[in-house]
């Protein structure tokens, strides 16, 4: 069997990886719309050989993982293959606006998968052997798909050590808006309050572990993270509100000097101990 | 010669284990207005011997590491100390109120100490013995205190393995803002929101690295930073304020389409790699 993995950033770089110590297929081969990282991705073995998106067509299961606003376009590659057993599994995080889009029979191949997985890096040189053992993947719309096709990709997804959650897509965007999307929001706005200030160097030269952690996700790629704000702008927004009311209510114990309704804010906020 | 250390949870335990490995004192003694607390010090080795507040007097340096709105009562024990060469340093995070508020005698033996370490963990039982190495430690209002005192603080700073950077109390409270207090508050946020969800459970579920990092803080101590946002009251507001203002950034993105403009706000976020 063939594996075949289009965009070889980190996310597909990984993966390539992954696929290829499972043994489960004969060759990995990727695509990258950029020639630059196709070589990098091959000379730091990510994929077994570089070959064009229609021979993409040949393989078995083909991975998408390049940034959301170009996957339907990728996608749209695979229109006419015919083969029943064909298998095309896209990687992006935000997954209702793609999913419903697809044409009745490529819905049949197509399984929607979000893995809960990443660094701030990007490109083929970030690519990290173990970057999805041991990590949950979210399947969605399974219901749409032929029953090849989910039982072809939860196997190579156990294979390299995943745990799979299923649901809707449309539960999945609005889950992954607060576990995902908003704490990106979050760091990148961090990061630019900070460096909006008059000498963030004096500031900057003072980061603890809190700040580094608060501020690595700001590291993150652009064009990755403006596509999934806009792709998700709805349940985001959704999310930043809720966000924004918690806030406020911080302001507000500062200014009411309320400092009993301070620490319950805070002791309700370390719950989130009793779930990670 | 003897070290002290009022208060032994993360920030006190944790200096007893290294004070400790310096060698630099005969023996490191502590207190802590917890019994329990005081015990398991003891037991973990953090401190060779508890004694009072009163025997800390005899101490050559003492360390004050207590919530910061128990610090000026904790400092008031020392008033009636005459030997020149006392010298008592506060670890606290917030600096100016409490380095105003000392009598004139006081700030001669007082230094003002903010090091830029520590974890979400709180307690004697979450004392790590390298907590401090290879971190900042920020020493405020040198100015006032005698020549010696601040010869010696520094020297057990420097042999504890930190760095030492230098500033007045008010210009300290103004970047701890930024880089310390506001990321406790976005974290804290951001938990509260999750939380406030009808089933956050099936939402934290779902949580990959990103959340873990931005959630981090979000466990820490509700009596420690209820303190540090109530005495760091007005440059907090002031650093919400400029970071609310960038979350209204994205979401006027959002709400325009603008996805250039998006684009860009995050590539300067980025610029944050130049620093850290």
């Amino acid at each position: 069997m063939q594996a075949g993995i289009i965009g070889l950033g980190l996310m597909g770089g990984s993966l390539g990886l992954a696929l290829k110590e499972t043994k489960m297929f004969k060759s990995v081969v990727g695509y990258d719309a950029s020639l630059l990282h196709g070589r990098q991705a091959l000379t730091l073995g990510l994929v077994d050989e570089l070959v064009s998106l229609k021979d993409l067509q040949e393989c078995d299961i083909v991975y998408v993982a390049v940034p959301l606003e170009s996957t339907l376009e990728v996608l749209d590659n695979f229109e006419d293959v015919e083969r029943p057993n064909f298998t095309i599994v896209d990687l992006g995080s935000v997954k209702d606006k793609i999913a419903s889009s697809l044409s009745p029979k490529l819905q049949k191949y197509y399984i929607g998968a979000h893995p809960m997985c990443g660094t701030e890096n990007s490109g083929p040189s970030a690519s990290v052997k173990d970057l999805y053992k041991h990590k949950i993947v979210i399947l969605s719309n399974l219901d749409r798909a032929s029953t090849f096709q989910e039982a072809f990709a939860k196997e190579v997804f156990l294979a390299i050590g995943m745990q799979i959650v299923s649901m809707d897509s449309i539960s999945h965007d609005k889950h992954v808006a607060f576990i995902s999307h908003l704490p990106h929001v979050l760091s990148f706005a961090l990061a630019n309050a900070v460096l909006s200030q008059e000498r963030p160097e004096d500031i900057l030269m003072l980061a603890g572990g809190g700040f580094v952690s608060m501020s690595r996700l700001s590291k993150s790629s652009p064009i990755t993270w403006s596509d999934i704000f806009k792709q998700n702008k709805e349940f985001l927004t959704n999310s930043i509100n809720v966000y924004e009311k918690e806030l406020q209510k911080l302001k507000g114990f500062l200014e009411e000097d309320d400092y009993e309704g301070l620490k319950a804010w805070i002791a309700n906020a370390n719950r989130i101990s009793e779930f990670l």
